[in-house]
């Protein structure tokens, strides 16, 4: 398998995260370890996860041009998938009551996979996630399985998917100004 | 948007899961609320979760005909996804240490989406959930989007994935045995 160029950015992080980043650490009882803003891929899965890789990711919106570009290098083996992620937030609590805030603060703003991964002496790890995915097998061994213009009604849902997405991160940021500040 | 007639078996519990749940019931600290086994289905979104339902939903694998068969009652607003979802399970544990070392065991046999959910005096909640999934918008206001051929694709797809499911929960039932009894 030929080692692929992959079409992204390098954002150590999402700048429209940052407003409910700089929230939580704000907090004296409370800080973020990861983020990410939702994200459109063209996933090159191989079976086994340690050989996979991305033909191409987006943390923001993408052109119908950029994914057909990217897929200008497709890879000849394994599956590629064009997918839409939702947002995850890693968020730490120094004590379990603060982390059943978050939880609850995120369920209550519509994030339904939420929960708490760890938990260590002042250190209670909350998991944020959100449901909406797009996950759709469009190469097989180099060969594509669908036409272009689905290529496109797949890149327009994934980029409604991905606004829905951002409208939820700002709910989630007031929903926790309000229970925790 | 009328009322549709569900492709679906009606089971209360998936009968493939009840070794892993009867090890799990038999243990005093811990007991089972909810599972399921992974689902293959048609998702019938109109944008709320209030008004969206299924053309169809299976507990196993799928026939390529059931599928057909179900979408010729196909509505005619809304997407038709079709989707598989990996198994999920929920688990009560006593006590916080219960529940990390069902956190440990999932993760340690392949479930990357695991989390307590709630924690109450004897009652910490851990839902157990895979990654694996499928999630294909295929009819668009009553309009097929792809080929048939591709839905044949899709469909093996998904039983592929299903029994990949499968596997991963004898795992996590070898797992929980080896860490719990």
């Amino acid at each position: 398998m030929k080692k692929l160029e992959v079409a992204e950015e390098n954002n150590e992080v999402d700048q429209e995260i940052l407003p409910l980043l700089n929230l939580i650490n704000s907090l004296k009882d409370f800080y973020t370890t990861s983020s990410c803003y939702g994200r459109i891929s063209l996933l090159h899965d191989v079976g086994s996860k340690k050989d996979s890789g991305w033909v191409g990711k987006w943390h923001r919106e993408v052109e119908f041009n950029e994914i057909l570009l990217a897929l200008e290098k497709k890879p000849d083996d394994g599956i590629v998938w064009l997918k839409y992620e939702p947002a995850i937030l890693h968020v730490v609590a120094r004590d379990p009551e603060g982390a059943i805030k978050i939880l609850t603060a995120a369920r209550n703003t519509g994030f339904k996979k939420v929960g708490i991964i760890a938990m260590k002496k002042d250190r209670n790890m909350i998991e944020v996630c959100s449901t909406e995915r797009m996950d759709v097998p469009i190469i097989q061994e180099g060969t594509l399985l669908v036409d272009t213009g689905y290529i496109k009604y797949l890149v327009e849902t994934a980029n409604k998917q991905f606004k829905k997405g951002n409208k939820k991160l700002k709910r989630l940021e007031k929903g926790l100004r309000e229970t925790l500040s």
